[in-house]
């Protein structure tokens, strides 16, 4: 009998496609460890056993029937609270929408069903996809933040109370989980994966991601959802047929990279500056270390701005209807948002496309660059979901990151490697990601 | 000997590309009448007849040597003074920019320079493409406006000192001229001609298009400068090459037109009114009138909130360092600009996609949408470039638009018919233009 838990994603598919073990065998074993963890991770807002178990049945049933299958065929996967469903409630972590379902499945949710991908429910989510925390707890220590805004999309891979997860990013909703519950989180470049369907809190800045436990899985399941989208005007066209083999391929060359400490450094606990210091010294024949370029100073006060003003814009009714059952950062958020000028608001934008076309000459010259996914491990307590000091910078920028769950911090708690690529460069960028794991572990 | 002034723009370059007529004979017929008419139009800003000539006699030069030649070969073009040219002046139609040139050419004029044409100079105007005018009049009556403020495009191609033009719109820069003026004025949907190289005004709103004395004299330009450009993020790649057979070839069925009167038809001077009341008439089997949808009525106050934010950004130099030095109108604007939210500005940008989304069904039953060009004919005076009421709407919404010089209002001045048509479907949409100035004119 397989162990499902120590094989990857792309093996598992591949084995319920071969017919080796059934959707119903797979979705059993994800429950049994639901049993066992979700009591104290509370990753899920919405989970039914019975209609997953019915969901894999189906799924079985269709691929005995011989007809072609989707890539993710029989896969039970999880999906952030704020990806619409028709049929399973889609609250958005607020009391607002509590037990309001929507009233036709978002995209993605759409595109996972083509794909043949079973969801199985859907994760807590911080309110509105902004800070204030739900319920879920870092698996690796229940005393503390799993990270956010994706938080029961992280805990619930790094718990393998499921096998892949879809979040979302609009400052560092999906590197930071990842980094401290130990998964891999991969945020794609903006515009390649569509929004249509999910909460909007900022049109300029909000990007769909996955969590999975390798780069290859993720990329199986990245590939399935990027797609243009004619209602999401940011999507593009992409050709994403071969990510998943480049991403197996790997770099050509050995690869180079830039590694960024920031102004942030001295602010990160001692033994994951450590760990830091013994990955830069292990990759030295790849990694320079540079300074920041300057002009990084000003964007988290643009992001900042662009992300204020566009939760005003997007929860007015909330905050009209009863601000009281918005929680206090919400409620500054967008009290602050209402403030900002057009003047900065408009600066800001335009800065987007400007600093890009500074920063992008470094992809010239080396494959990818590397931070800290985060200001170290997981905070204790569950009060906050931490900073998003290393994670939003990139959002702003659009370009594609990922956190890869490589280094182990303070408290032996897991420290993610934030890797980052150019714009819709995320076929090699995949495969870089790759090698720099791969080559992490092997010489382990 | 040809009389170039008596067969269109097709027909002219056609007779080039034969070698009926040179191009140093068609420049010399047009400083001739720039030698007549300048002196009281005044529609250059820079204009070197002996560099014209010489450009002229390389292109026939080019000609003999049978290399293949371009859509527009030795054809002299005007150039409105905001799209960079580097062996110009590019002033803007501000003192800031006095006896300046751009470091290299705007890709407008790059492309028409690939097409083998011919810059012949640089028309006036309005300062920094908003509404404080130049020195240009109207070519119908010299004590009126020509509108703006692409005013030099529109009155060099109504006085015939220019066979083609280039110009913008942010608000209602193209159409009201061109209405103004008699000429026809295209401006093309948002993201079809790139504004690299040109004085950015507004992002979101600025657009390019183009002057002549025909649809499918437009048509011909038009096709020429229809380029995805990655220097411009707005720019789509866009299939133009049928621009031109698919205009000339017009809609399979007769078509089916929206006219709106709109809340400003009581303002319309009551000849004008006849005018159209007449023109509704003839056109009576094609044409329903409808109230404008009730959403228009924000759309200004949107328009004006990106508008004047986006000019405060952008002209925050020059504001800064003498503000006297530039027009009441800016400096207002510009403080306006200043004090808008955030918040709004966020909410009206929004407002460009949901509105078109609600609007473009309309598009499904109609072949375009007509109303006034402009808010009657032109105003007397040279103090202001008149309203843009009937044009900044379309501006917002991203929809092409065309002004045609059907009608005869108050004084006998020309009257332009405006029509609309669905984003990106420009080819149908010239095609539908060229079957009204047509009908129009075959019945006369």
């Amino acid at each position: 009998m397989t162990d499902i838990f120590s094989i990857s994603t792309n093996e598992l598919v591949a084995k319920m496609r071969e017919g080796h073990i059934s959707s119903v065998e797979v979705c059993k074993k994800y429950i049994s460890r639901i049993d066992k963890f979700e009591k104290d991770v509370k990753a899920w807002n919405f989970l039914d056993k019975k209609i997953l178990l019915e969901k894999a049945e189906e799924a079985d049933d269709y691929r005995k029937s011989g007809k072609p299958l989707g890539s993710l065929h029989g896969l039970p996967i999880a999906v952030k609270d704020i990806f619409g469903t028709y049929d399973m409630p889609t609250e958005c972590g607020t009391v607002f929408r509590k037990k309001m379902s929507a009233s036709q499945d978002s995209e993605v949710v759409n595109l996972l069903k083509n794909a043949g991908a079973i969801i199985m429910g859907k994760t807590v989510t911080a309110e509105l996809a902004y800070i204030h925390p739900g319920k879920t707890t870092n698996p690796h220590d229940h005393s503390r933040t799993p990270g956010g805004s994706s938080s029961g999309s992280a805990a619930a891979i790094a718990s393998q109370m499921a096998p892949l997860s879809i979040g979302s990013q609009t400052g560092g909703s999906i590197i930071r989980p990842a980094s401290y519950c130990g998964v891999v989180g991969y945020k794609p470049s903006y515009g390649l994966i569509s929004r249509n369907g999910a909460l909007k809190t900022s049109e300029k800045l909000d990007t769909v991601g996955v969590f999975g436990r390798s780069v290859e899985d993720v990329a199986l399941l990245a590939k399935a959802l990027i797609k243009k989208d004619l209602y999401d005007s940011s999507t593009v066209h992409f050709a994403a047929d071969n990510m998943l083999a480049e991403c197996k391929k790997g770099p050509i060359f050995e690869p180079k990279f830039i590694f960024y400490k920031t102004d942030k450094w001295k602010n990160i606990h001692k033994d994951s500056r450590d760990a830091f210091d013994f990955f830069i010294k292990k990759f030295k024949k790849n990694i320079e270390v540079f300074d920041t370029p300057s002009y990084f100073k000003d964007i988290p006060k643009y992001h900042q701005i662009i992300h204020e003003t566009d939760l005003a814009n997007n929860f007015q009714a909330y905050y009209r209807k009863d601000k009281k059952k918005l929680s206090k950062e919400m409620r500054d958020a967008i009290g602050r948002g209402l403030k900002h000028s057009a003047y900065d608001y408009a600066n800001a934008i335009d800065f987007m496309q400007q600093s890009y076309e500074s920063y992008k000459e470094v992809f010239e010259d080396y494959h990818g660059v590397i931070t800290p996914s985060a200001s170290g491990v997981a905070d204790k307590g569950l009060k906050s979901t931490g900073s998003a000091d290393f994670q939003k910078v990139w959002t702003y920028l659009g370009l594609p990151t990922i956190s890869l769950p490589l280094l182990t911090g303070e408290n032996n708690l897991p420290l993610g490697v934030q890797l980052i690529g150019d714009k819709l460069d995320d076929l090699r960028f995949l495969g870089t990601a790759n090698w720099l794991e791969k080559n992490c572990k092997d010489d382990e």
